[in-house]
């Protein structure tokens, strides 16, 4: 294959999924690193913490007490981002009605609701410890959640309405909706201390606002785009028989998901786990491809953990339909997770996404290629199982 | 002013030049922190370090020695992100070129230089330590680099020209430009081990590459964009009107140039440095103007600094004309310089850009107005020096 010459040359790539491109420079990976080291992994924490907020029967920031749940727990977040009510803010109503202002100074008000969602009773647990049996609570959840959200004339309103009969409701509490129909759900995990997660206890959270956000719009876009100019093809679909024909991104694979470390990721082991089948969202899911995500999940974070033995730091998220959404948006949608993790070259050096990142373009050092043939390699059994 | 709402609730802000969206979470700067963080900053490095790469007289990793410069000092970067030479890419003669692979798995050959300047022979100085007279010699040197590196037929070749005749070369050695042309110069800087520095001895990197990339051709869109929609004025012209009338962003100004926390700023303190009159490159700045340049670059690192009497870690960079670009493209750009600070709440308490951020839209916790009030504050000596 000729493309075998950008191991060697710097080049840029192009992410279909944003438009943005990236600069790979494979030769830069051996230059020395002086600079910040993270923190070392360190596996000692205990199963419970009296002082966690997250963990069963303590209390929380503004004084609620957590109950003494089983798999997970779901809560709205006693900090949150977005609130479900909030002062009016109409800027035509501003003096600033210029036209200079109108267009220079710009904003729109936003409500919602952030929940947290604990995975696990268990404080010191990880993504990574646990098994798919494990993780499908979670899976149940996110699915719960992402379907009692959905517009009452949602596309996938009926697919909702399935889930929510078939999966069992979390006896520790559900999350019920607002009362005013939000657009956007964004469920999302902070990993690690380098990732600005605050407490170890394994969580995600659940954004979801009455807008919809830069990054799944931009996708939305450029999926739409695919669409229209290949005769009604899906572009992750594409992607992933491509992806799977080639073999040299692949990271792992079952019958429903597809691992590959995208030609276009800019985090130095950044993966994306695409649905096989046109998937819109969670509640498509049938309960045998719940159980593959679960097991998908569980095999990213645990060859993350075994490459550089440490408890690996990342942020995820997923991307599938707007909660309130038109037909033809539902009909783009493709569901996917991103993971973006900051390690570079062990458990200590990172890559930052600084300066040049920042101001021209982002830049990564090693290739694509390479790092899903290191991933491919880190299968099996978690490596602090091994360990004594 | 009625816009004094958005210090209390959630909304987002459109940034023209990115065309990006910012969610605004103002009450959200109360919550608790118990995460990572930043190792507090040690103000006892020597002024000389025998092991520090960019110390005048020493030698560097590849074997090369510093001269006992003077001011400024700059060389190739040792580890390069990108080369003048390589192996020859030519995706059309790979065997991918069916519709498939060319869409999804598009690359294309970067070629061009590195560069790294140091500030100072001083390894213990930052900016905020230096004076507008000390700053000049960096504004001269950033000013022939550019100057040297614009392509023969630049609308602003003859400004270049000019200013190689008036500057004085560096007696230490300057940059001459590759053989082949290149598109464009990215100057920035890293500071702080929290930005990814990994040498504290003051110093700016230069990238220039035969490609131009996504963040500055993006700005160069919306700024086209604006100029077609809006007469022919310049956006930056009107904004730094529009600010200046309104005060409330204004962290400082001279004749020259203006300091504003931007409507749309990302980082907790961003800062953005506007040229007042229609500057499209360095080499367009009388003698008076770099000075003016030297004292508000010296002014927003000294505020940083001051803030939380810590050396404030930032990302900068200078968007400015490309070094290869057509009448129309130049007459586009005005002169600006971004600096994005991590700092949130004191010198070891940042904020992270990760999960939602990276998933969906970038959120901050405080307005932009709140951050700019406390840079205003923060002028006079350099906390350090009044100390002891
Ligand atoms: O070349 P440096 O300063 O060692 O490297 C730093 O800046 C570069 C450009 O922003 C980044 O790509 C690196 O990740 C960062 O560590
Ligand atoms: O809510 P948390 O986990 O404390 O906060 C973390 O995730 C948020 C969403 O990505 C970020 O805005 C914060 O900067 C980060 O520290």
């Amino acid at each position: 294959m000729s493309d075998k010459v950008l191991d060697d040359i710097s080049h840029r790539r192009y992410n279909p999924l944003t438009g943005n491109w990236i600069l790979v420079s494979p030769h830069r990976s051996k230059r020395p690193w002086q600079g910040q080291q993270e923190a070392p992994f360190r596996g000692d924490l205990p199963e419970y913490d009296p002082k966690c907020y997250l963990c069963p029967g303590n209390q929380r920031a503004q004084g609620d007490q957590n109950p003494q749940y089983q798999n997970t727990f779901v809560f709205v977040n006693d900090y949150s981002a977005v609130k479900e009510t909030q002062q009016d803010y109409n800027p035509s109503n501003s003096n600033d009605n210029d036209d200079l202002a109108t267009h220079l100074l710009q904003a729109q008000p936003v409500t919602g609701r952030c929940y947290v969602l604990t995975f696990s009773p268990k404080h010191n647990l990880t993504l990574a410890d646990m098994s798919p049996a494990e993780i499908l609570p979670v899976i149940h959840t996110w699915t719960r959640i992402y379907a009692s959200h959905l517009s009452l004339s949602h596309p996938l309103r009926s697919q909702a309405d399935h889930a929510l009969a078939t999966i069992p409701p979390n006896p520790d509490g559900e999350a019920t909706p607002p009362p005013q129909q939000l657009r956007y759900m964004q469920i999302f995990e902070n990993k690690g201390a380098a990732m600005g997660c605050s407490n170890p206890h394994p969580h995600c959270q659940i954004w979801t606002t009455s807008i919809l956000p830069d990054e799944p719009a931009r996708e939305l876009a450029q999926l739409a785009k695919y669409r229209r100019e290949h005769g009604g093809k899906h572009m992750l679909e594409d992607y992933a028989r491509l992806e799977m024909a080639k073999g040299e991104r692949v990271v792992w694979q079952n019958e429903g998901f597809l691992v590959v470390c995208p030609w276009w990721a800019t985090w130095p082991f950044e993966v994306l786990v695409i649905a096989k089948r046109h998937v819109r969202g969670l509640v498509e899911l049938t309960e045998e491809e719940r159980k593959q995500f679960a097991e998908a999940v569980g095999e990213v974070a645990r060859r993350f953990d075994n490459l550089f033995e440490t408890s690996f730091p990342y942020s995820s998220g997923i991307h599938q339909a707007p909660i309130d959404c038109s037909e033809e948006e539902a009909e783009t949608s493709w569901f996917h997770m991103h993971f973006y993790p900051p390690l570079l070259r062990s458990a200590t050096v990172r890559k930052f996404l600084v300066g040049y990142e920042l101001m021209a373009e982002p830049q990564r050092d090693i290739t694509p290629e390479q790092a899903a043939e290191r991933l491919r390699k880190c299968g099996g059994e978690l490596y602090r199982n091994l360990l004594n």
